[in-house]
Formats: structure tokens, C-alpha cells, sequence
């Protein structure tokens, strides 16, 4: 199991092959699980802004995504997770482009990944689940802040590390730094990014967006397995 | 202040006008280090092997590198501290090539650093003082392993923040990183890379070099500050 920080690092890692699991917990895979938990029938995941606003022309679609923390222009909804309630989202398909997240995904599967999974601490079980049920190699990929390693994260990385390396081989220095990172956060997570002044904590703070940053650093409230099948973001049911 | 965890992410940070530390604690930052406390004139950095046989020829220089952790073939010397003592290295000078310090050297030179200096833990103090005296921007630089991240690294960009971050502002995730690995090995750093099986201590180790390792780790035991200058490496003199 490899541990990438950040996507300008991805190329190092064996990627063809492996199970990539996405991380971007503020807050694209956050949205994501909790969108599909609500009943979203399926996520298109875009890497453009443009290829979003034109899906949602073709298609009877949700556009959502941001940039730069903002809901970018063009798209109806942004990255929230408090946007994709079950009463509005259910059956639904969402496409959505995010600054870090959906551009990752769309690497990972450039690289011939053999299956791409979203993780987040909404669904931090689900992950650590799928990943000891498959026992393939696994990349854990940060998205970061445009290719700047990122606290948060490294932290999600941490904790699946923490929850499943018994099961794995762990042999890359980058885990070792994410794992105890992990272990210094974990008995609260928010109070311990906040004491940080994490760079993403900060620029979504600023745009009052705490419920967000708690919502995304709580464990298992949104615990499915989004999958990424047919170019599309599904719910893996066992 | 910024930290850089990899070559493979400096460009996103603003090299051009900032001091760039250079930093491969195992182990050509703590040779240099090491050379130049003992009384060596200069040490020029080249970036590849054959550079360092051709200056070898033109010149009466002792040539020196590895790639891979072991002497580089053509080369006389290596990357231990230990083979630079007084007797041998006093005013003299070494052509020196490693597999990720001089890489990432020439790569701040390239991106215009305003001033290039070497760290490690051997001469931790002189880099702090240097710092905070000249009070400019500055890029900690990892040279990590082939771009990979690497713990020794991060803990030395670490030791450094720990001590002077009152006086910068420290404004990325990544120093978090690094400062919050420091506190957790800083008791003892050789016990922390051993019990975490840091990947190129494990490598050292299997070529038999512990004694170097426990150099590399000590802080201020060649504490001299060394800075790139019309394409050498000398003693800055305060």
C-alpha cells in the first residue's frame, strides 16, 4: 500500500493496476458520499467547468462543483454536502467539478487504475472494508490544495493506514508521516486543524462555511462505497 | 517561510528571490557539512557522475558521489562523512554528485534562488542563525528520494521551523507536517527513523552504514554553514 501527498506525486506510484482510493476530504468525496447515501443515482465526475455546464444541457442532470472554494460560475449547486438532501437528490445524477478532487479521479484513471473509490471520514469504514476485502495494491491519493500537500487530507491517509495496515504491506515514508499525523489529530480532528490554521480550514472559514469542515470530519455519518464504473461515481453494494 | 517536501513540487513555490535550504540529511547535506568543517577550500556540486570524472581530469579536485545509497563507479570517494577528515580533506577541494541533494541544488539554481545554503542536523544552529540574521523569504527544500518524501528530511525541515518560526510567517500545510513530526521524534531521532523503518535507513542499513546514520542525526556537530557561490560550496564567514 503506497501513499501519495499530493497529485504532482502520483506518477511515482504504481497506480496501473491498483485500487486508487481519492481523497479530497474538504470536501469533494465528503459531497460525494453523502450524495450518494441520500439516493443520488449516480455522480459524473468532469474535470472542466465548461464539460459540466454542457453535460447539464444534454442531459436531465444536477451541475454542481467549485472553484476555489466557490461555487463556480454556470453550475447551480456547489460542493457542500448540506446541498444534496434525500428529498432533493434521490434518483437523481449529479455532475460535478471540483478544483482538486475530480481532476485526481480523472488522473487516476488516465494511469489505468483497476478500480477508483472515493474516501472520506464520512465513509472511512466503507474504505477501510472494501480495500481488506480486495487486498490488491492500493494507492491512498491525496488531492491537496492545487498539488500543495494538505492537512487534512494526509489525515484521512492516516486513518485508514491506522485502521488497515495490518493487512498490507506499509513500505513508503509517506505513510509513516500521515499515520502519526493521524495519531496526534484524532481525538479531534476539527479542534486539531483549527489549532493548525490548516490552509483549507482557513479560506473555507472565511467564507463561513464551518458546519462544512465539521460535517466533513465526521466518521461513518455518510458510510457507503462510491465506485467508479461506466464513467460514473456508483454505490458499490456488496 | 515554505517548506518543500520534494523536487517534485518546487516549482510551486516562489524559488526565484528566496533563500532556498537545501536539505538530504542522509547524507549529502551532513557531508558537506562535515568536508567543510574539517578545513575543505570548496565543494562543487555536479549533477551527474560523468560531470564529476570529467572536473576530476581537468582539475586537482578528489571526486566524490553515490547513486543509489553506494560509490558511484569512477569515483574515488564516497557519500560518508567519515571519509573526509582534517588530514585528508583540509584545503582541498571535492567535486561531489549525489542521487537527490546536488539534483535539487541545481534545480534552486536554476529557478534564480537569491541565496543557496546546505542543511542538516550537523549544522542545524549555523542554517537557523544564517535565517533569521538575512530575515528574507525562504523555501525549505526536501531532496527527499527520487521525489519521493522521505522522513529524515521532513524532521530536519521540522527541527528548523520548531525553532525559528516565531520570527517568518509560516503560512503551509506542509510545515505543520514537518514541526508536528519533529516533536514526536525530536527525543530521539535515530530511535524514531529505526522504529519506523524509514525507507532509506533501511537501505543504509543494509549496506552496513548505522555509524553514518548516527552522524547524520546529530545535531551541531559540524556546525559550519555551507553557501553556494560562483558555483561552489564554501564556508559563510559572519
Amino acid at each position: 500500500m503506497y501513499t501519495c501527498l499530493s497529485p504532482a506525486l502520483l506518477h511515482l506510484y504504481d497506480v496501473s493496476g491498483s485500487i486508487v482510493v481519492i481523497i479530497d476530504v474538504l470536501r469533494a468525496t465528503s459531497t460525494i458520499a453523502e450524495a450518494l447515501k441520500n439516493g443520488a443515482k449516480s455522480i459524473i465526475p468532469v474535470d472542466s467547468v465548461s464539460a459540466c455546464i454542457r453535460l447539464g444541457k444534454q442531459m436531465d442532470v444536477i451541475t454542481a462543483g467549485e472553484r476555489d472554494g466557490k461555487i463556480a460560475e454556470g453550475l447551480a449547486y456547489g460542493n457542500t454536502p448540506f446541498h444534496y438532501p434525500p428529498e432533493f437528490i434521490k434518483d437523481k445524477t449529479l455532475v460535478l467539478t471540483t478544483t482538486n478532487g475530480t481532476k485526481l479521479l480523472h488522473m487516476a484513471i488516465a494511469e489505468n487504475a483497476s478500480h477508483i473509490i472515493t474516501g472520506s471520514f464520512p465513509n472511512l469504514s466503507a474504505v477501510c472494508n472494501y480495500l481488506i476485502e480486495k487486498k490488491e495494491n492500493v494507492v491512498l491519493a491525496c488531492s491537496a490544495w492545487k498539488d500543495k500537500i494538505n492537512i487534512e487530507d494526509t489525515l484521512f491517509a492516516g486513518a485508514v493506514i491506522s485502521r488497515i495496515k495490518n493487512h498490507f504491506d506499509i513500505n513508503c515514508d509517506a505513510a509513516v508521516i500521515a499515520e502519526e499525523m493521524y495519531y496526534k489529530a484524532k481525538d479531534n480532528i476539527y479542534e486539531f486543524i483549527k489549532a493548525k490554521n490548516a490552509s483549507h480550514y482557513s479560506r473555507l472559514m472565511g467564507f463561513g462555511l464551518e458546519e462544512d469542515i465539521r460535517f466533513c470530519l465526521r466518521e461513518d455519518i455518510a458510510n457507503v462505497l462510491p465506485i467508479y464504473e461506466d464513467g460514473r461515481l456508483v454505490t458499490h453494494h456488496v
